[in-house]
């Protein structure tokens, strides 16, 4: 269909179209009119909502906000399927890539009513209409662009690219759902949205929903033509089919009723085709999921040209045309002439309600798509069943004898999830491959990666059914968790700490989609999105200097406290405890990263669970002194740096038992910062028990030392804090030179203890003195030895904490 | 080609080939051999490289790091590049995705010569190969992954996704360079990857080189099966078509160097076909450029199983097989049979000399492909011509008289630069389609958007010779940008703020491509990775709170402070200042952040270079008291937090005369930090004199309040730092709420210095009292105006600084 041969159907140029009777086609040619006059007349209009009297600028908005371009697309997809949901009773929901066009889905969502069973003063009348009118892209009223405070809402838009993922992530699990996603052609050019495409690889026909996805071709991003809208048909048809779509291309104007009739009733009924033989047993392989391609133009139906320039068809109906309309005469009467082809008057009676055959073109009650029930999350959601941590635990029978790989006892436990889930079908993982590298591999003995197309020879725990979705993509991971956690279900994303950055801007948007929902009092709390960390830059050693980087834990610290928790537990217990509290967690980010190779247990799982809930405590066994009056504070917050702490006091309890050196551990990052700002902070005096006044913190820290400084920052004597942490400095190397290198390792504790007490007590100094030459020398041989032999002295490897007097209860 | 009629070619059992003669074939096989042998030599062995001994656990690294599965794969593409040049004389430059695969790359680099030009030691004899198989994955060794330690490395592949779109940015303006892309079919599953295939569309056949992509399906990710490897060869030929590709697919592994040299003899014809009918001025319309998919075993040539599991060409062979060979006898036997598989007595003379066929397949001088002189940026560069300031300027004839766009100053001054950089055609700027929305528009009128597929109508300012790429994907402006700066060129990255964290990830790893470089003595300066972000938070006002976030600056923090600058220039002749700085600076990423709409002007040119020189100054002609003595110090740092300031202060220099209130705008963040850690911080003495240690700061911060915080945390005395910033508090809304919603107004400014005031001298607070009611009122009621009336107050929107006496030398 090439470009030139389509021709712009205008609103008062109604043509006859195939597939739809004449009495039906004029309803959904005047519903067509109705929407768009409400999406255009939102952006202008702040009275007169019926153009009852000539429009003059006192009727105009002071400011000129939202983005016509995109909205008589959404809203012909929005009627289109509305009528397939009329003919089929089909449970579809919305989700609109393009989300700055609000005011489409706004128009839509006004007419079925929706808007009005949550915001009642809009009422389908001449009062109410002019309430919804003002209330677009006005302070405290409706955002220029979708979120939260609108109904149907799961994917925000702003940030462009995300909402194919999320469709599917909100079908999986929901076996007779059907998302329609509409995606754009500029959204189309990113990279989550490239690889979204392979979704259907994974979607199981039996026990999963389908997106149907409309990829809508208007031409132009904000000045540039997309490169889709540059693509022959054949070259669409070829990239998507080779994608695994069944395609169809729609946007013959003078006939694309009946085309989009046609289309999304061949589209449902493929997708209930490939259902229904699947679920009778006839599985199909490699199913041809079929997808749209809708082209119409840009600010389709707006004004053909304004100022002697194109509109309609080219960017410059990107967002608000004829923009300057309060000052010049043409525009005002260019856009006049535009809203009144629409014949408002014909589509509403006097009294400013909506026509009876434009209403009856809307679904009713939850199968209007905006009143999906999936959409509303936090309805949906039914609490998981957990194991009780007893069962799971691992054995503690001295400090630090015990050796054990966190992940390990996480992947046992996390099964044990799996399991007793089964039957709800509300639980999953989403990992970009790194399951079995990051030893949560246990979770497959009782379920499999899910995946649909045809294996290759060697393939392992793979089955179109699973609990777990691996993709070398963190982008998908993300988008099908947040789809999935906003219809109500629970999730986790284990990642290797260096590359999770890569999802920073999706994260970034989610925390702001939870903060918005938390402001919308019908919106109940859904789960928790929880991150699980691991492959850490500590003990990326091997993989080097790429694989390293903890700096997701300062990205997350930029948003409000009440958004988000971060974990760093120090023991396998302390992870079991912490990950049973973010599966039962509601509408905040968890972040947890612990390592993956077996360290020393420190806890018992009921110390575990007292440490978890408090955030943090010090360690008196580990102390001298009992951690009492202490002259030095060393804590350590993350798994590898607290073990460098107990090596480094267990040289000062040899060497210098009279300096007592408190031990504190801190499992919750959020205690740190002061309780007005941080929903977990500690209060002063609290925080003063942990950290006297009067005593040095050495804090050795898991990543950028700004983290710690930011959180205690509003704490007195906030100086007393000497913070260590990942420096930017690695390379391929071994364990313990990442330590040196970092100057986090057990000597440098050392000799900075040894500075803080002699620079508080010069009696201390000579001893002291002795300490840092001694442990300086130390830190050079065992440079030249990992250097030499490629390997930790053994004295490292095989450190192993000596106090073993004390016994578990 | 089916999988299964596929057969593994093991080393030692040669076939007949189509397209070579025989005795060419025996030579190509034995590099073969010499080059997988010398990958997984370098894996497993510390000592007795040539195997002439029989292997011993005392032999075998301690440490098995490396990731054998890709390797052979890099091997059968270097070899074949290899054997193009010779047959061709072409400059190729290879960018390998799975940079984790550097064990391959090592090993023909070796065998090259190429490592020995660096690493002199690394002789080709048995002391160099001892040298040079120790050296790997040791410590202060080669990395596993490539690094800039390794010559022609452009792209480190650490992170994976962003190989295609560097190869692009390497050949863009450099003709008769072609990029050999090497793309793995994980890497492929990412979204960066997915949308980089578009970057054809984009090349100009008469002015660009080309980029060969091969994609290689070995199959397995680190456990999975890749979603690639599942596809059929139709799929897969259908989604590259539809991409515009010409593709091929290769082997058929009992004939794979006849169907390779085939391949690579096609491809590269195809290419110089394109090139020369462009050249000769029959440019084609959607130029069918090459790309082949290749399809070998991973692991390929490897052990066939290891204790009864199968390893080549499953998953298993992904990193090190045979790992427990120091404890396990059969793996120790299995991995010594392999070693000994590849025959390297027949492949190293008696003095570890590697023979002269196998020598005599590598390329010499610069067009080894690790010699291209293109890899060496640093030494291609030249600098750019700059325009004088002068001619850029925006006059200022009077403090905040003149209202100015600092992003339509950027725009003039970068059209100057385009024009004087036309020749040399080494400047670009990658943008996300924001350049006309940023207001940059006015470089279009000397220039225009690349675009090589034909347009539709309505398209303006494309044409397939331009120096602005524009495509709605951060990753490949990101990507691009930094293959292009590689290779010896400069650009600009214009972005929206909000989304720049959409390369979080990128940027990270080119942070640490950077540190790595500069601790290679032969990487040379190449020109630093300019970002310009604009449609900055606190005007995204109209698109809400998606569009709002100031994230960036917090993640470049973490980085290393010689590796980058972040500027916030208070107008528009501090931006030029800023940006004519930046594009002469070298080696560091530049973040640079300014308003795009009409905003109060107050420095000339003189004065804006040198505030910027300083990073910080006192404007003593805003100040109360010409800023000396002062009682309370009000400081801004981006151009809006800037503005409040100014009208904040206007506001007490007429209520509260005598409270000495100096004013300071800071344009280079740096200069807060301590000079030990950030190479622009201020020595104490000059941080002193501009924030005196017994006056308050009310610091307005154009981002987060952590940024300042963490850069002021080693400054003594930090608490008289108070930090105004956002707050993650926003909406759809007027520019003036924005301020008041995160606290950074002028009235909350007034409010505050009163507050401080009255803290220090409760002689005023009497006085401050008064001010904070009427400024508590003011607030509210500007804030019920707001809402009632949709914009902003006159008095706010009509602000004027008042202060006219002064006027521009």
């Amino acid at each position: 269909m090439p470009m030139k041969s389509r021709k712009a159907l205008t609103a008062d140029r109604p043509r006859r179209q195939s597939g739809a009777a004449d009495s039906d086609l004029t309803a959904v040619r005047r519903y067509q009119r109705a929407v768009n006059y409400l999406a255009a007349a939102q952006v202008y209009l702040k009275s007169n909502p019926l153009l009852e009297e000539p429009l003059r600028p006192e009727h105009v908005k002071d400011r000129l906000l939202g983005h016509w371009g995109t909205c008589p697309g959404i809203n012909l997809l929005y009627l289109h399927s509305n009528r397939l949901i009329l003919r089929t009773e089909a449970s579809l929901l919305l989700v609109t890539g393009p989300g700055h066009g609000a005011a489409a889905n706004l128009a839509n969502m006004y007419l079925d009513g929706t808007l009005g069973e949550f915001y009642p003063e809009l009422t389908r009348d001449r009062a109410g209409l002019q309430r919804f009118i003002q209330r677009f892209s006005w302070p405290d009223g409706f955002p220029s662009h979708l979120n939260p405070a609108l109904p149907g809402v799961i994917h925000e838009g702003g940030e462009l690219g995300y909402a194919l993922a999320t469709a599917f992530g909100a079908v999986l699990d929901n076996p007779d759902l059907v998302a329609v996603c509409l995606v754009g052609d500029g959204e189309a050019e990113t990279g989550p949205t490239a690889t979204a495409w392979h979704s259907i690889k994974f979607l199981h026909p039996v026990t999963d929903g389908a997106v149907l996805p409309v990829l809508h071709l208007n031409g132009f991003k904000i000045s540039s033509p997309t490169i889709f809208a540059t693509m022959t048909d054949e070259e669409l048809a070829s990239l998507f089919r080779g994608h695994g779509y069944a395609v169809r291309i729609v946007g013959h104007l003078d006939r694309i009723h009946g085309e989009m009739d046609e289309a999304m009733a061949w589209a449902h009924g493929e997708i209930r085709r490939i259902q229904e033989a699947a679920r009778a047993g006839r599985i199909p392989e490699r199913p041809a999921w079929p997808m749209l391609i809708l082209r119409t133009p840009k600010g389709w139906s707006g004004p053909r040209e304004i100022d002697g320039r194109a509109i309609e068809g080219s960017f410059r109906a990107h967002q608000v045309p004829g923009k300057e309309l309060r000052t010049h005469p043409a525009h005002l009467q260019a856009v006049e002439a535009w809203l009144r082809s629409y014949r408002p008057q014909e589509l509403f009676d006097a009294e400013g309600r909506p026509a009876e055959d434009v209403l009856a073109l809307c679904p009713r009650g939850d199968r209007r798509m905006a009143m999906n029930p999936h959409t509303f999350g936090g309805r949906m959601r039914r609490p998981l069943d957990l194991p009780p941590l007893g069962e799971c635990q691992v054995p503690v029978s001295g400090r630090g004898q015990t050796r054990a790989s966190s992940m390990k006892a996480m992947g046992r436990y996390l099964r044990e999830v799996i399991c007793r889930n089964d039957q709800a079908r509300n639980f999953r993982i989403f990992c970009p491959d790194e399951l079995e590298s990051n030893q949560l591999g246990e979770v497959l003995e009782v379920t499999a990666r899910q995946y649909d197309w045809p294996l290759p020879p060697h393939a392992e725990h793979l089955r179109p059914e699973g609990r777990v979705l691996e993709v070398l993509s963190e982008h998908n991971c993300q988008g099908w968790l947040q789809g999935y956690l906003l219809t109500g279900r629970h999730g986790l994303f284990p990642c290797y700490e260096a590359f999770i950055p890569i999802v920073d801007g999706m994260m970034n948007q989610y925390a702001k989609f939870l903060k918005s929902s938390l402001e919308i009092p019908w919106r109940e709390p859904v789960s928790s999105l929880n991150y699980l960390l691991t492959s850490e830059s500590w003990r990326q050693d091997h993989n080097g200097y790429s694989h390293q980087g903890p700096g997701f834990i300062n990205n997350l610290l930029t948003k409000k406290g009440h958004t988000y928790r971060i974990y760093l537990p120090p023991d396998a217990n302390s992870l079991l405890s912490t990950i049973d509290h973010c599966l039962r967690a509601r509408n905040t980010i968890n972040l947890i990263i612990a390592s993956k190779l077996p360290m020393p247990q420190w806890l018992t799982m009921d110390e575990a669970i007292e440490h978890c809930r408090t955030g943090a405590s010090v360690w008196r066994w580990a102390s001298t002194n009992g951690g009492e009056a202490p002259r030095v504070v060393l804590a350590g917050c993350g798994d590898n740096l607290t073990l460098e702490v107990m090596a480094g006091v267990q040289i000062l309890r040899e060497e210098a038992p009279e300096w007592r050196v408190r031990v504190v551990n801190v499992t919750d990052l959020q205690i740190l910062g002061i309780p007005q700002k941080y929903p977990h902070g500690l209060d002063e005096e609290r925080f003063q028990r942990i950290f006297p006044l009067d005593a040095p913190v050495i804090f050795n820290f898991h990543g950028y030392t700004a983290a710690i400084k930011q959180l205690v920052w509003e704490r007195p004597v906030n100086e007393r804090f000497d913070v260590n942490g990942y420096r930017e400095e690695g390379t391929t190397t071994t364990p313990f030179d990442m330590q040196v290198r970092n100057r986090t390792s057990r000597y440098h504790l050392v000799i900075q203890a040894a500075q803080k007490v002699a620079a508080a007590d010069p009696g201390c100094s000579a001893h002291a003195e002795d300490l840092i030459r001694k442990y300086e020398s130390r830190l050079r041989e065992h440079r030249d030895f990992i250097r030499r032999e490629g390997m930790d002295p053994p004295e490292i490897s095989g450190w192993e904490w000596k106090s073993v007097t004390w016994r578990a209860r």
